[in-house]
């Protein structure tokens, strides 16, 4: 059963993510400093966006409010109204962040797009992520682009379905174990984990060491050897 | 050239959004009341709203950010802290609002459902769509959803190519003669505008009068016949 359909997550595979929510955290950090130890921030700022995930979803739209509301909670609603500014300030900061291919992403799609059909698969805001595929320049590579509220096993399957062959002829690549390995390979596909130097506590899950269709690759350089590898 | 595939606007169309937007905003003057006067707070708003639209796109995340940019603006960053608690209060209100189909909607889904294809095609925070559909009950009689972060004549073509029959072959209908109708139109679709009562300011633009494919129903029980008699 060949594999015809190749699935990109995009951020931090693609292009930095957690990178710009870590330097922004900093910033929150440095805004606060004088009415919030580090730690009590941080602590606070993970329980609040764990609260508000379900409602609002993945993104730096919801990560802003969450920043605002923690600041709202460790100062007991007394936080300096500038700081509020510089928060949303720091927000649009994220949204307006240029956006760069990761070294060796470019290079790896063209390979790849010349023998198989490519699909953007992420989460997070639609619009941000429309517009952070368009600033990458990598638009032109993929076949398809599925901006999904959650990445389970049926949004692959579904995903799949739709713009290739089904799961079963399809290969995912992506930085996170716990949204774009493990569900793809609960639906059926390959999967092949490339690492980014830092993950989100959310994303956290166990290497599926031992599954025959997973691969750890140190690199998205290696990800067209490995997809041809498989027949 | 038979019509085989109905397009439906979500917001306004099938369920009330516009009406929860101005019921926040005049919680939000209720809030600001001793510190802005209420023209004052809405001319802000709506400038705040305009600039923040190509970083925000629609939504409630991006309003309730909104509104508290708007409250830091017309205090010159003096808001009351209190206050944006209860801005991000009234934003998570409006994201667990109750969900429920305007009259008619129902019943005319279900007539369609049983000759055409349904496509819903709405714009706004993808996890919230999501989830106002699923809390609507009419999930069910949609053969597919998309979530676009603008209607424009290329979505509708995109839409209608991916889940019909191209866009000669489709009916769309919606309460915004800006997103659903003259973008549709353009496209080649046909297009019925059926009014809600409040049009966001945005939304605004002139009928297509005289317009060959274009209808004007005075609620959605008049699209089922009308669809119909496209042939």
């Amino acid at each position: 059963m060949r594999i015809t359909t190749v699935g990109l997550d995009a951020d931090d595979t693609l292009w930095h993510n957690e990178s710009i929510f870590r330097l922004t955290q900093d910033r929150f950090r440095a805004l606060m400093a004088e009415v919030a130890a580090p730690e009590v921030l941080d602590a606070k700022l993970a329980e609040v966006e764990r609260r508000n995930l379900s409602l609002y979803g993945y993104g730096v739209k919801g990560f802003t409010l969450s920043m605002i509301e923690t600041a709202m909670e460790v100062t007991g609603n007394q936080a300096p109204s500038p700081i509020v500014a510089e928060i949303l300030a720091a927000g649009r900061d994220m949204l307006a962040h240029p956006v760069e291919a990761l070294p060796g992403v470019e290079a790896a799609l063209a390979d790849l797009a010349a023998d198989y059909r490519l699909v953007l698969i992420t989460k997070g805001d639609l619009l941000h992520q429309e517009q952070k595929l368009a600033a990458s320049g990598l638009g032109d590579l993929f076949a398809a682009v599925e901006i999904a509220s959650e990445k389970d096993a049926a949004t692959y399957e579904r995903v799949f379905a739709r713009h290739g062959d089904g799961a079963a002829r399809a290969a995912m690549c992506g930085n996170s174990l716990r949204s774009d390995v493990i569900p793809a390979l609960e639906a059926g596909c390959y999967a092949a984990h490339v690492p980014y130097h830092l993950t989100w506590a959310h994303e956290l899950a166990e290497p599926p060491v031992g599954h025959a269709k997973f691969a750890e690759l140190a690199s998205i350089s290696e990800l067209p050897a490995w997809v041809r590898g498989l027949g």
